[in-house]
């Protein structure tokens, strides 16, 4: 304890001359807004507030499901099922194909459609799904022969790894037979036909992608059954599992999720200790969300019930990274409802921050051209015109054609992000 | 362990038809090598050979320093040095400028140079290292007062991180005062020089760059004085904390490193759990490696006397990540006693490996003219020429042509790296 105090204490006489310097300059104001702070106590009552919000809600309202709403058309969607249950859709298919061979009809497999035009975004959900047009992919066509082929050899192998209780990896998949697939993009596209075959994430056919976030936090999970408690993870975090459906029991005693688009940020919040000041889960997926970080950040929100506040760049490109996490890519819509965690809200960095903080004007930067595109384009997206907010932030940010990365905070001293800015952000409740 | 039991049960019914498929291709010389494995003690007793002698041979000779040899022309390195001792090297030097400048002098500061006319490959330590070439940055004169200015404001900026006892990084460091550095690259070339003034490593500064290493096996030590026991890791592992320094108190009992170029073969010995059968621990960069990874395995290395294993793809690539781990990149040179770690062993996969275990055709790829050339590029290396066995397998791959990742093993089944391949390495002593 008598480190962490350490780390608190003022700066040396170099440092303060730096630091009267520099407040001379624009760092006054930022100094007045840490005057505004209340007591930690007071600051506690707001966040208690919007998770006391997101406990009744989650309890209250149970989660919308495709089969809750009368759509025109039918959907689709997958789900997570254990081992036993995949392996026996498996069997059951074979079977059928089998059946189907002996009556001379030889066999075909019927796969849903993946395609932009099958899809369809379905607002009382915040999320894209299938749409129920499928084709029949017959082994006696010349056409269709090479993937009824690859489709057998995908379902046989993944009933293999099924069978060892094992994960592996699209790329382990590919090499297997590298002859019949020929290259990697074909057995990665049949295996996403696969999944929607059975009716399966990705996840449950045990293919994980490579994870590349970190937690940190109050939060306590197993991991392949053992127990990790990430206040204890130090600094550099636990390692977000590859394959999800190991990972159970998460307990915690946080009021709210920290979403972090990146590693520099993610790293002074855990050195500072921000949870044990404000009791939180900080994860970062270091830019771009990968599957294992999107799938632990979704299991996180609806097992705990806390709310998600999102610490991102102010640019498109910060604001599109949210757009991933909350409403999915369309290259795994079929998958959505596993991979997306709805109504996370935009705490900063925020357009409208960079004036609020007086945000100097060297550590802005100038939007290009495509920024700018990026920007009108975000304008145009269903998930960012549900939220007025979002519209006059996004619309301020195209107007100003500034942009700002979280560490511009550091103009401000070191530590501003962890002793003014989120705390006062909470105390302001300045989220959307 | 009913559960680990469970996954190396044999596959079912399906799994076995397309094993047996695979078998009458190209698989039954794979699987004749399982048969050649012995006992898991016997190849246990081969592993602790090589232990054994990394043991006796880090304790008997005492690691060369730069000071050992008696070099015709002085050298220069830098060394982790307290916060205590680099805050003393700090005011000293300002007060040194204090002093000139009272004296009417003015202020100078004396920067070794880092250009590549300055370093020299020391064949004794098998690194690269500065000669003593150094620089006067005058801050009266017109072509160096911007520089100058920018060394005595990164001198006060690193000053004040050591005060607060806490750890930012390079973009932090350039956002606190943008004005004055203009652009990132500005002021990334004046924290080396001033690591280099300093005679202290850019960690012992506090300044630290992103981390993407995870590690899993049997190894303890504290991150920030939390205890992590990386047998405890489930598959996801721990990730290595950025700032090296607040790493300590490492306790092993394995017998080697397992060194992995990449996520996916690490995830496989993660969820196997290969170090409890082989007692190791297991570290990967994901990919080219990076500052806290390299500092991390120097550390184990040196602190453990274990000997490190390296497991690479096929292909100039993985050479030449081997080589960052061992010689460091040109532009560190000035840190490289610190950053590299002596003494990697080649365990595969090796060109010669290809034909050994029959990877399949389909399963290697040919290389690319660039791939040539820099196969070529290598034979030409100082740490490539010392070892006959490097030289002999590298021509073998720029004459075959051909490359191959660790995943082309996957071809022979999805635990053949674990439960084969390795071992059979482990057993054969086939390292180089």
């Amino acid at each position: 304890m008598s480190e962490k105090k350490r780390r608190r204490t003022e700066a040396g006489p170099l440092a303060a001359s730096a630091s009267l310097k520099k407040s001379q300059r624009s760092g006054s104001h930022a100094q007045g807004l840490r005057k505004q702070l209340k007591p930690d106590a007071e600051i506690l009552a707001s966040v208690r507030e919007m998770y006391d919000a997101a406990q009744s809600a989650a309890s209250s309202s149970k989660a919308l499901t495709l089969s809750d709403l009368s759509l025109s058309a039918a959907c689709r969607e997958v789900s997570d099922r254990d081992v036993a249950s995949v392996q026996l859709a498996i069997e059951r298919a074979v079977l059928a194909m089998a059946r189907s061979i002996l009556a001379g009809r030889g066999f075909s497999f019927d796969v849903p459609s993946r395609a932009a035009s099958n899809q369809l975004y379905v607002p009382e959900l915040d999320r894209i799904v299938l749409r129920d047009k499928s084709s029949s992919r017959p082994f006696a066509s010349l056409s269709t022969v090479r993937k009824a082929t690859i489709t057998a050899r995908v379902l046989s192998l993944v009933y293999a790894v099924l069978r060892r209780d094992i994960h592996v990896t699209k790329r382990d998949l590919f090499y297997t037979d590298v002859k019949l697939f020929q290259d990697q993009s074909q057995s990665d596209a049949v295996l996403d036909d696969v999944s929607c075959m059975l009716g399966c994430t990705r996840s449950s056919l045990h293919v994980v992608a490579s994870e590349k976030g970190v937690v940190v936090g109050r939060l306590v999970f197993t991991d392949d059954g053992d127990r990790i408690d990430c206040t204890k993870m130090g600094i550099g975090g636990k390692a977000i599992p590859p394959n999800i459906d190991r990972v159970g029991n998460l307990e915690s005693d946080a009021l709210f999720i920290l979403l972090v688009e990146k590693d520099a940020a993610f790293m002074r919040l855990a050195e500072d200790r921000f949870y044990n000041r404000f009791p939180c889960i900080i994860v970062t997926a270091k830019g771009q969300p990968d599957v294992a970080t999107r799938l632990f950040l979704r299991r996180m929100k609806t097992e705990l019930k806390l709310p998600v506040l999102a610490l991102v760049d102010s640019d498109p490109y910060g604001l599109k990274i949210l757009s991933v996490y909350m409403c999915g890519s369309k290259n795994m819509s079929y998958d959505s409802s596993n991979l997306t965690t709805p109504d996370i809200k935009w705490l900063g960095v925020r357009p409208s921050d960079l004036d609020k903080y007086r945000v100097p004007e060297q550590c802005r930067l100038p939007m290009t051209e495509q920024d700018v595109k990026a920007g009108k384009d975000l304008l145009e997206e269903d998930f960012v015109k549900r939220n007025g907010g979002w519209v006059k932030e996004l619309d301020m940010m195209v107007k100003t054609r500034q942009k700002a990365e979280i560490q511009a905070l550091s103009s401000f001293g070191f530590q501003y992000l962890t002793e003014v800015y989120l705390p006062l952000k909470l105390q302001q409740r300045d989220w959307l």
